[in-house]
């Protein structure tokens, strides 16, 4: 009763209710198994199918939402990698036309797949990342909408294939063995520079400012979570804007690869069915309209049955969570208490922490980033799996891949702003707090090294532990050294970098 | 330009088309920022916030869409979770009713509590996984959603938290820290029993119906990809039978620490604000509504903190995927071809296999299913990372944990059916081909060993692989044996046992 | 030169010297390249080769070390396995002369497999783990030593393959197919059971002896990190000492799957050149050599092809490594200082901390606990992987497989016990910093809720944390009750459970 | 009974002989405890120890194979880490001894520092891995190594410290914390350049070599498993040249961070106790000592506190491990049968393949290479749950994550060696299967399209599928076109790139 529920909930859809809704809306409610009163007949191959009269969608959608009843709608092909559709089917109608196309069809073709760029036909893209693993079935989707919005565009029928075929002329000198995987890496690359990146940069240079604010703010080090020898504020967090620097560095270094389009490949990499010069013009068309640096993959064999690039990617995403789990474990922790804790940060206050401590307040962005940090890791797992499993002309994982790295991306992106715009930047230094502690500690014991040595240094620092004393009253009792020489060696301002 | 179309279709809200849908589909669209044009204004211990007017959650719900704007709707809180939020708010107010909460404010609690594990309030959940990790949002989400939907039961006005507190009535002897991990072993309970464990069944006895079917098929075997001697096909199914069998009885071995509830142990495991047996009755409870075995977690700490029950539950499913990547793999290898592959099984054909090559016919419920493995293997990754890092009283991975192990739940009780009844039921031998290959085989040779030895056995072997002549020709050439003691030792048919 | 220097040291050998150890020591030493001056010829299907005089393995171990030169010493196979052999070809043996096997051929075959049990021969055993991946060429080391030691025994010559072959005598009625599995699940269960749990069962102890300890130490809770509601440093480490519990509950439950062998499936899981019987009665044999409850296979097929049985052990052992981050996390954090952390617990020292911080002191054995964990999270993931792998009648990941399993099991083990016995047992608490602390939390407001209602408590609780002031204080001073109504209902020792 | 011979194997020392082996050999038998007979007295902060009398290390190296019993003699730190520590203890004593340390001493660290990194000393560095997470006891043991070897040369007496002392003279301006992640470095790009590159340019030499040589056979190509469009055997093998090509460079991509030192941070990564320009000269004198461009960091904390590189380094190494498992999973599928499989590649036969089926022959060395897949992707998941897990100003799991980057960056280096030379080089093609098999594909009809339509198209090849027929045939039958027509436009040759 319970999973009916559920079920229903998720492939039910209200149809007369979706016709009033604007086209943006339709996608996130339409499901697979439409209770439609109105249907048209088309074929393919295997037969006739009744295909809902009111989606642009052909027989091959409807068969894979037969086929694959596996999760919901959350799980459904990102958005993404529809739109990256919509550019490169654009880019190769253009190249197409060039080679002999019919440019009514051509132009049609070009119209129909900016409609699926621009994010127009949402609704008609029902299928879910769990079907064919090349991706075949959302290429064809891609190709049937196109085509009959192409031929509705051209005052055709819909469903009749005429006068613009959804294999013949969407698809022309494509292969869902190359064109799913370029819209891969446009849906990527997309991803990652217009998500991921600027919110890394946001990260940036919030961490940043705040490196320069503190700079000044002199704090006990720790080492092994145990007291150590002062640096400042500012310094600890100059480690964090290293981490993030190095974070755009290193997704930046992985995206040569990613820039590299199968396209032009066709079924196994040959090229079968296309023209000299196919590949290249569409991957400068592509590049051309995203403002991108694509180019055509230089081995498409490799381009289509390994998919390197991005587990190459997800290994730069992985990394950066790994950056982001230090950075928001060391927040939340230095901002813990607010009485018992740590307590030299004071972290913006957002919501009500608990539902039955009054008063609480928590580190919540750290945790959602944190969250975020441990799912991207999880996710490279999966995309590692994938890539791995790849056979003879054709890697067969690429929804699974794509899903994943799409997801790490803009996770890292969006949680990286909220970390930013909730956190970071409201985060205050509780220099009373932060003074008591560095003045108390023991380390500060190691500047007399070079005076003393290791180890009567130690045996100061042991006593005044043991006897709960200072190091200065110790030092001088065993008579390692006078309260002048103390005062002159131990300056905790003099031990923040090399002399 | 792009990235904002993305954000204004996952996050715009057509409200009068809305309000014109099914409560079941509205969930589905309806996201964190509304364009409402109606408010109501509460207040929390932040400060006042608007509302939009006809959404019974309440202002906690509202800053968690304003603070955590990471990842689209495809990112929300499991449904499944709410729908435990349900079950286990009705339970708790029949127990608090039982200590004393006035009997009108309970049955109020109860009947919108059943409303909400009824799914009818989906569309009032409009919380992402990446909040706080403690899941306190939503936690107090269904607070003021059951909170408000009572009062209007009770005639009051929304927001007045009046007669019904959100706080201090529906979250009466809780916490988010024992509510949600309750919430998480209730979801993940139902998910694997109602979906799971069915969709392994149905795998199994479409697995075991073939081993019966294919049993006096002999054919050869293969180890190291290589020749082998043979066994019969119903043999070789048995083994995925047998995983499939052990799949199910290791999921179900992970429940009965799954079955432990953690309600009653309130913010850090002790119980404080509750009466001796609440969380007793809560457990007992919440299984008679679900009619499933729950009891109370014997250790509270350990019940809040760690999420132990739930890592190891992901190890179970993780062990699953691991079995059916093996019997995908082998059922789409055995099944390669038509003319240029192993040949020996003939797969149903569902759909058309590629937008270029006419006619082709593709694995592609194994591609689904294998898919869906290596995305369990990598949430099982994130489990793992989520549940190594709690802190103290309180693991702060909730959400993002259960989130995946109801998604790799799920995926494997969908694909399991979907690889039942759209490939292994319809899979058939290819009698002629496996003939053909077993009689080939250069290994039937193993047979004699008994009467010749290893080495000589290993000669004939070598002589008729380097000659391509058969095993029999060689062995009387060499002397070996006759053809009569050939005939009479090597017969396929007695390999298939001990003697 | 740098690596040639490490080559050198990886593959030579010093025979001379070598002669005077114990065999014992030799293994770790000898390596796959000996400079020996004295030789014996053997030969096996693929021809002759050169062995070293003073080994009794044979030709294709030879082959195996000219073949497979990936890592060094450190990466052979471990010695548990090549143990678990000796067990495993001993009770074949047994079994096989009860089923005709000449017995003198027989006795010796057992003499020689028992020495090879009690480690006499450990230095015949070079080859490593990556090498065939159904480590048939370590079946066939072990083969090749028993035969060549039992023919000395017999008074035979080495290498004459008379009277006691590897294959026809040794290996008889098996397989690499069916014995390495079986090896793999005695070497894994051995090392569970004489490693692994008595070390889980000792950190059990020492935690609960803690825990009894700690009973009447009411300290302050944290949940996100932050300060929450008190509870007793005694109900805090009941938290640890139940998941070590389920720690050993969990080994124990993915045991019986593990207690089954393959043995008697030889070479593809039919039983091919054994009798009816063997299987059980080697299976019996084991038992009750080892004392542990081995049973044969139900189904031989997938004992070959699938190892789901570790992968399912690798991840009841995940589940450890998670419970054991968890643990030495907060033993870590809860010691952390001794002047500017949490300060709770007073950690044993055990040496000194740091080569430059004098007198510094820190949670070493936390350390290697939680660096074994994470290797342990890792190791899981390798299994996982290679358990997928399997492609119809073998999984060729075993090698790699059992030495993550053991490693994972040995490490987990070991650390349980040191992590116990130098950390553990020697942990006090700081009583003084403990009371301080939880005295002036905030989070004592809580008691107030069913009196005044969480908005009021909220009210005082972030009053005083803005003025720094307590609770008491600001309740008076608000007028939301009397001082002797606050000390009425807030009682930290009245916290610690339900009412 | 059975465990404790292992350990007495593991641990025991027959040091009569020891002391008759070279140096080279005695690393791999002597064992943290020794049964030795005489003694010294040394002690360090924490008192008085016995050491062996034949060993240079220390009673901090002594505490440290007292308290850390965890996993034997192949758990050791890894000899590469030694080695590295020996260049930078040279390196700092060079520096130091510019700055002001007495020469005489400088130059006995420096005598004594090239005998470690010559590997002279290596059974002196008992440690194994899991000890103290910021490896500071192998720090103290390279410390006391040196410092009794110098004091040894200068002719005092062993432990006395004097006239080199191991903290104020070989640690001299440094801390485990700064030169742990220096050696760390310098062992990672040691063995990435001097193993891993190499190994891989070997592999891609060898691939090249053979798709150079099977450039003209055309052969079926193979989609989702089955058959699909020609392409050459070279264009196959061109896609795995292009994986390796792009292996090396993303090893190489992830090294100029893996070429920063954090040498000079000393403690918390001020620099504290050091001398300006000390970094830098450091950084510049190890470079010219490995002729590799090290370079000190920019940011210590960074340095200290996270090991990024390393995670990144990594992450390559995954997608290395990536390309392996296709490359390798391909060639022993392509190589399948004799018989009964693919069969169109023959792999060399370097050894029987089985110790029961006579004339067996398996490819083993892909098997090799795929577990070393699977091993590094395990390895991957320690590194990045060690990296994301570092606190404030220090990641304290160093030691486990430079075990698994140095094992993972060895085994692919040496696999990919043994894959080359054992496999690789030997493999031919089987141009009379390959041939049989291209022929006869239905998937010829895609060159068709262009002609008469994907949908005709279709029609044949179904129809050719369902009779057994040749496309020509039913082609003709069709009436789609003229026999002359077929064999004009379904050229295979023809079928290998654009027109």
């Amino acid at each position: 009763m319970f999973r009916s529920l559920r079920r229903v909930q998720q492939y039910n859809c209200n149809l007369l209710a979706l016709q009033r809704l604007s086209v943006n809306s339709k996608r996130l409610i339409c499901t697979s198994r439409m209770a439609s009163s109105e249907y048209r007949i088309e074929r393919d191959t295997f037969g006739e199918l009744k295909v809902p009269a009111d989606k642009y969608y052909g027989p091959q959608t409807v068969r894979s939402t037969m086929n694959f009843k596996i999760g919901g709608p959350s799980e459904r092909m990102p958005i993404q990698v529809i739109k990256a559709f919509g550019i490169l089917k654009k880019a190769a109608a253009e190249v197409n036309k060039e080679f002999g196309l019919n440019p009514k069809i051509a132009d049609a073709i070009i119209q129909a797949a900016d409609e699926v760029s621009a994010g127009k036909l949402d609704d008609h893209f029902p299928l879910v990342v769990w079907q064919t693993g090349s991706g075949t079935q959302s290429n064809m989707n891609v190709n049937e909408v196109i085509s009959n919005r192409a031929i509705e565009i051209l005052g055709g029928k819909l469903g009749s294939k005429d006068p613009v075929h959804p294999n013949d002329h969407v698809n022309k000198s494509q292969s869902s063995n190359d064109t799913f995987p370029t819209a891969m890496h446009i849906a990527a690359a997309t991803e990652v520079t217009q998500v991921l990146l600027p919110g890394l940069q946001t990260l940036h240079d919030a961490l940043a400012a705040k490196a320069e604010e503190f700079k000044d703010i002199i704090k006990i080090g720790r080492t092994h979570t145990q007291d150590a020898v002062p640096l400042s504020l500012g310094q600890e967090f100059s480690g964090y804007v290293q981490q993030v620097k190095y974070s755009i560095e290193r997704v930046k270094a992985a995206m040569p690869r990613v820039y590299e389009l199968a396209a032009g490949g066709t079924a196994v990499g040959t090229g079968l069915n296309t023209r000299i010069g196919f590949a290249e013009k569409v991957a400068s068309t592509v590049a051309s309209l995203t403002g991108l640096p694509f180019v055509t993959a230089p081995n498409k064999f490799e381009a289509l049955a390994a998919h390197d690039a991005l587990v190459e990617l997800s290994g730069a995403l992985n990394t950066v969570a790994v950056s982001m789990m230090k950075i928001a474990n060391d927040i939340r922790f230095l901002g813990s208490g607010p009485r018992s804790g740590l307590g030299e940060l004071i972290l913006p206050e957002n919501e009500p922490g608990s539902s039955i401590m009054p008063g609480k307040v928590n580190p919540t962005q750290c945790e959602a980033m944190t969250m975020v940090a441990a799912q991207v890791m999880g996710n490279h797992v999966a995309v590692t799996i994938g890539g791995s499993n790849g056979h003879f002309e054709l890697n067969v994982f690429k929804p699974m891949m794509i899903k994943n790295v799409l997801n790490s991306a803009q996770l890292l992106g969006d949680a990286s702003v909220s970390f930013s715009n909730n956190c970071v930047v409201g985060i205050e230094a509780n220099t009373e707090r932060i003074n008591k502690l560095m003045n108390e500690s023991l380390m500060l014991v190691t500047a007399l090294n070079p005076h003393i040595g290791y180890d009567k240094a130690a045996t100061i620092a042991k006593m005044a532990h043991k006897k709960g004393s200072t190091l200065k009253a110790i030092a001088v009792e065993l008579g390692y050294l006078t309260e002048e020489q103390f005062e002159q060696w131990v300056k905790p301002g003099d031990m923040l970098g090399p002399k």
